[in-house]
């Protein structure tokens, strides 16, 4: 079985970059986007039915029981499947889509999560996606809400738990850098 | 304001240990069972009364409504004055006693949670404490159960939310030694 390192993360935490930046220090490769636009490839699906209906999806498609979850869980089956594959090929990071849970038996995980105040994560947005802080707050809790919807039908899992990672980091506090640095290191040893 | 190592540990997972052990790096003390003590002698209690209405206080005593929460509430009190008093005294590592809480605006906190999972924390226990391992399930749930009740009801604080450490850590998972070195480097940097 091949180590992969699954990073789950709030949204504006910095968990993609560091999610990239452990993997290039560890000469690994890092799945997030681009993980998503292999499932598109591989299922056909396009890019607008894979954000309405996979991590993203809002909490009312996630809460609905009728016709709407059908599409939901083709790109769930088509993304697990995704996945599965990648952590064969090899050791890598996956960023999201409930990497931890999936390989759960399929792997030699290091299960990560990244967190972080919601001022920090607020401040990172606006610099560094250049969005404006008008809608900021809503945006944030729109996001946590839809993350935590669809980990929780997916997985039964209570998503920020720190017992469901062997590793929490809040970013906002130790910064990006020792994020980096305390998972490079517990990978490698 | 100084600043304070606080563990949050879930039983069983060698959390007491970490806190010895990194504060003897450090060169700082360590309280956990010294602070009840000191609780002891600056209230007058009894140990046996503490321990019945502190931190392992059964879920019965914690959810009732009635005479029974005083005994708590004093303890409580008390606690928090000795926890108060020591944060103030200098830098420190403080085992369970909710002192992340007790500290959130007295001192400059490095927060911690360790967990392990039920299997590692049950051969721990068996192992360190020398206890059959019979009656080990129901008594580490009923010690999740207390310490998670006893946490929400003075905090209004999900115990064992990642989102409320800066950094939690899998003792299981990474070993004693690994954490120990983890929150070291933290602390120092």
């Amino acid at each position: 079985m091949n180590k992969i390192i699954t990073i789950s993360r709030e949204f504006g935490s910095g968990g993609r970059t560091i999610g990239r930046e452990t993997a290039k220090k560890l000469n690994i490769p890092c799945y997030d986007q681009e993980l998503i636009e292999k499932v598109q490839k591989e299922s056909g699906f396009t890019k607008e039915y894979i954000d309405k209906n996979g991590e993203n999806a809002s909490t009312s498609i996630l809460n609905s029981m009728f016709g709407t979850t059908f599409g939901r869980d083709i790109v769930w089956t088509s993304q697990c499947k995704v996945i599965s594959r990648l952590a064969e090929e090899g050791p890598c990071v996956i960023v999201g889509r409930c990497a931890d849970y999936v390989l759960r038996e399929k792997a030699e995980l290091l299960k990560v999560f990244i967190h972080a105040s919601y001022e920090k994560r607020a401040e990172r947005i606006v610099t560094l996606y250049g969005e404006s802080d008008t809608a900021i707050e809503k945006r944030i809790k729109e996001k946590d809400k839809r993350r935590s919807a669809y980990y929780k039908y997916y997985t039964e899992i209570e998503y920020g738990d720190a017992r469901n990672y062997d590793v929490a980091l809040d970013s906002g506090k130790l910064g990006i850098e020792k994020c980096v640095e305390i998972i490079t290191d517990l990978y490698k040893n």
